[in-house]
């Protein structure tokens, strides 16, 4: 191999090949190799980053402005903690309309709110037309740890799966959008702030072994991220799986499955199961969880690997996702 | 004005526009505003983002990777604080050279053991051959303010500038390769990590007021950024501003003042005059620094202003830098 490949950043297999042999050979340190959604440093500081690219850039349930607060907070709150700062570096193509800036903006500022956040230092960069496609932004975030041991490292036997919303909206969404499908229902981008839900849970003292959100690459990719971290197996039911109909469509037509579509405001947990009656309370009093619902555990193997019941009783492994998934997803 | 510009991304006037007009506007808050190198957060963390963007990616002097590290880390440093931790956000264009992304990274690696700083955090994306020209990276940096009453905010009447280095190095030489300009001297960038230097100058209980690099807009911008802050003028006698003579030629071909071309490891310090001989004195004992000199001093007027006082006695504004200077440029 020696050229990159749109699957290096799939969020899958390629992408954290990508990341061993290059970045974490280079860089290596014990707080990277971690491989949580957000570094921990100075004891009670995560600190996390995420370049956007997504196109388009206006998507229905969201923006690229929007998306690079949500996916930046959200990697903190991941680790249970609050965000406080965020840093905005724009690369912004020559030409690009100032109406849209403004708007994006604008949807930054909305979406700082919600999270209690602000931006405390920035960078603008303008590049001459055909150096880049209209607008990317990186976000960078510090947030406080508000409890400790949420890590993809913690699950344990017997913990309980929670997802909590249905699943591949943002990916199916965008991905409609993108190719002109033109859908008769109101299918749109999931993306939103979790923050707000994730404090709740920590101030009610619900012991969560494991946190995070089903970014690029999906629930797949995160259960599987957690069966290898943890070395444990995950048993998940297919049928409880909250997937929308329109998702299924734009599956069938794409040859893709849900569980690699990427979410950007759809979360799953790991706790114990005595821990899932006050989780679920908590999480039904917000509009975005509301359907937050139990969809597999963790059980006696070691095989670090993921595995879908079918209502008929069968098993197959659900694979991290690997191959050519939508690239500018995100 | 409804399109972005190339000026909006030169580190001068229309810069300063657009970041005040729109940027600070939604994004409101006192930490922001203040307009440092870095954020200040939690009482005693620098925390700082850039993007960059040059072009060509490898360059006389450095390259993307080296400039990514040491862009970042000299922000923390010019705010006194001891670079410790680094976010890196990769975006790469499908089908680009692995080679040559793991030369980017054993820069990066090389230029982080330097400054004792530690990539801790990390994000890559792939997206479409077009949809950007090879390679950006984004890098957030915190530190931990060891000084701390250094700020632009602070220079005082009869302050002493010294400035590090003879100016406009890293502008003329990306110039030249991207022109194919066949120097016939070994011109190079400047590109070089500061905070060994700064460190030393703070152990030895110098008593700097203000610290800056002369990034994008070169040393007219920083001159007049403080000049601005801290509500005073500025006087610089011409004939004391080192400037090679390959980067006058240059400047002579470009029809550009050396004063607005970017440096990436040249900085100013203002200072009483009672600490300039111990500041120079540390100075000298580093190569990148071994030519450091006064070159001007703080003067009584209010006015806001950088006055240039040429060998015969005549005086004219060194004005903050406009229009199209040189883009990706850092």
């Amino acid at each position: 191999m020696d050229k990159i490949l749109l699957s290096h950043g799939n969020g899958g297999l390629e992408n954290n090949t990508l990341i061993k042999d290059i970045f974490y050979k280079n860089f290596q340190n014990s707080i990277l190799e971690k491989s949580e959604d957000s570094a921990i440093i100075e004891d009670n500081l995560a600190f996390s980053t995420d370049s956007y690219t997504v196109s388009p850039i206006f998507f229905n349930g969201g923006d690229i402005g929007k998306l690079s607060v949500c996916g930046t907070c959200n990697d903190l709150a991941m680790m249970g903690a609050k965000p406080l700062y965020l840093s905005c570096g724009f690369i912004i193509e020559e030409g690009f309309n100032i109406i849209d800036l403004k708007k994006i903006v604008t949807s930054i500022k909305d979406e700082l709110e919600i999270n209690g956040s602000k931006i405390v230092t920035g960078d603008t960069k303008v590049v001459p037309k055909g150096s880049i496609d209209k607008i990317f932004i990186n976000t960078t975030g510090i947030g406080k740890i508000q409890k400790n041991s949420i890590s993809s490292l913690n699950l344990m036997e017997d913990d309980v799966i929670i997802i909590s919303n249905s699943i591949g909206e943002h990916g199916a969404s965008i991905f409609a959008q993108r190719e002109g499908i033109d859908l008769e229902t109101d299918l749109k981008s999931d993306c939103a702030s979790l923050w707000s839900i994730v404090e709740k849970l920590i101030e009610a003292n619900v012991d969560i072994h494991a946190l995070r959100d089903a970014t690029r690459g999906g629930l797949a990719s995160l259960l599987n991220e957690w069966a290898i971290n943890s070395n444990i197996s995950i048993e998940i039911k297919e049928e409880l799986v909250p997937i929308k109909d329109e998702v299924k469509g734009i599956c069938e037509l794409l040859g893709f499955e849900a569980y690699n579509l990427a979410n950007e405001g759809t979360f799953a947990i790991a706790l114990p199961k005595s821990e899932v009656s006050s989780a679920l309370n908590i999480m039904k009093q917000f509009k975005i969880t509301q359907n937050a619902k139990v969809i597999g555990k963790v059980t006696k193997e070691y095989l670090k690997k993921v595995i879908l019941v079918s209502p008929w009783g069968t098993n197959r492994f659900l694979e991290m996702p690997s191959g050519e998934l939508l690239p500018r997803i995100c």
